[in-house]
């Protein structure tokens, strides 16, 4: 096959540079509908899972590796584009100090409630107001392990696209659906077709284990500190209580949603 | 009861804050032996688990609280300082713009693991190389709701004791033994007494739901990229697998100790 073609930006003030470093702040994401995946890791799950940059990056003189070589063929393949830079450019962009670092920018998926097949997995995770984006690429990672449809985001949670959330879902960003919706909307959808809206709660609810856990499950964990809502949590077809041998009363949010993940799934598979 | 005497700092470079300051350093922890918890909930945490500061910071002219009272009383009753400063002072040490913040000074704990009780509890988590102030924090507090004895530390983890960790753990920081040892200390000790060793694992290992977990059970959890190395697995007595049904072959590392604890504490008490 022929070379990879590869344009090469050598200024700071290069409008590409300019684009991708604004690509760290949400309102530019939003602007562009693009987001920045970073680490050869990552953009090979998502090579993987059939989605490919638009952009890839990296520093000039990177160190040949046949995983960096399937992405730019593919990429160049696509019609996308292939950037070297310096090293201290590609710092600046990626905010880390390795000239090994790579950075693909991808176009956002859409994420409305709509697009989302309730019938193609037997659970979904649903997080309302989650502010960390650590806990939310954590969801991610937690719903692609237990075969999750993907996430549904209600209210004002993290963005999904940030640098720390795709880095926390360890790719699953790739693989999971994502959809945001307020509660309102949220909640019509939900009923306009099969599914259980599952929560921990410590307000009228069975033990986590042995509960009538039905697909698809919808499992929906709260805000750090606030935890849901009361009128959310009366709107769940299921409350179930986590032990609590502690002083504290609750669980990390993505810890809770895990725990509560994987006994869903080993009853639907019991 | 007489009024509880405070002190007041007013300039930014009197010793006092700059001690205070120095503690978001571990450098300067292990030095001073002390640590830096913040927030009133923490605060309370610790109170309520016997553990007082050795002082208290607040701005002056900040709300009055019940909770804020009982602190001062019982640290001025136990011998302990009241530094009253302005918010801009508060902001330097907290690293927060929160005029309601309170931070406490506490004495860093016996991390030995000669001063552990392993029969104190039926379950106690071991992370080795955990790098994530977050996911250790995490841990902490997942340990407090399963009735942990507390999270043993194997190998270069990140610090117990630094603001991060703390903030996670949401007080368990102040419920939980913590001890810090190198692998080829902690297993010597390990075989000294009655203990079930237990990690998730891909290597010659049975599904972690139905296992035969054993009180005491020490549920190991490995680093966040490279996992255990294969000769820690290898001491195992126990080795799971818990479902993978995505691309991914592995949970956050805090997501998996948490859903190990779970199920070994359900079996324990099943």
């Amino acid at each position: 096959m022929p070379p990879v073609s590869r344009r090469r930006i050598t200024g700071f003030s290069n409008p590409t540079v300019k684009f991708l470093r604004s690509l760290r702040d949400k309102k530019h994401r939003r602007r562009a509908k693009r987001f920045l995946a970073e680490g050869l890791r990552l953009l090979t799950e998502a090579r993987e899972s059939g989605r490919l940059p638009d952009m890839l990056v990296m520093a000039e003189g990177r160190e040949a590796h046949p995983l960096v070589d399937a992405l730019e063929r593919d990429v160049a393949a696509a019609g996308g584009e292939i950037v070297e830079t310096s090293a201290e450019i590609l710092a600046k962009i990626t905010g880390k100090d390795n000239p090994q670092a790579i950075a693909g920018v991808f176009a956002e998926f859409d994420t409305t409630l709509a697009a989302l097949d309730r019938d193609a997995a037997p659970i979904w995770l649903v997080a309302q107001a989650l502010r960390d984006p650590g806990n939310l690429g954590t969801m991610l990672r937690t719903g692609d392990a237990v075969g999750a449809g993907g996430l549904i985001l209600i209210d004002d949670c993290a963005d999904p696209f940030g640098v720390e959330a795709v880095r926390a879902s360890m790719g699953a960003v790739f693989t999971q659906a994502i959809a945001q919706a307020r509660w309102e909307d949220f909640l019509p959808w939900l009923r306009g077709g099969p599914g259980q809206l599952v929560a921990a709660s410590l307000r009228d609810a069975v033990p986590y284990r042995g509960a009538a856990y039905a697909r698809p499950c919808f499992v929906l964990v709260g805000n750090e500190s606030r935890g849901l809502p009361e009128a959310y949590e009366a709107e769940c077809d299921l409350r179930v209580t986590m032990p609590m041998r502690g002083r504290a009363d609750s669980l990390n949010a993505a810890v809770a949603g895990a725990v509560l993940a994987y006994e869903v799934l080993a009853t639907l598979n019991g």
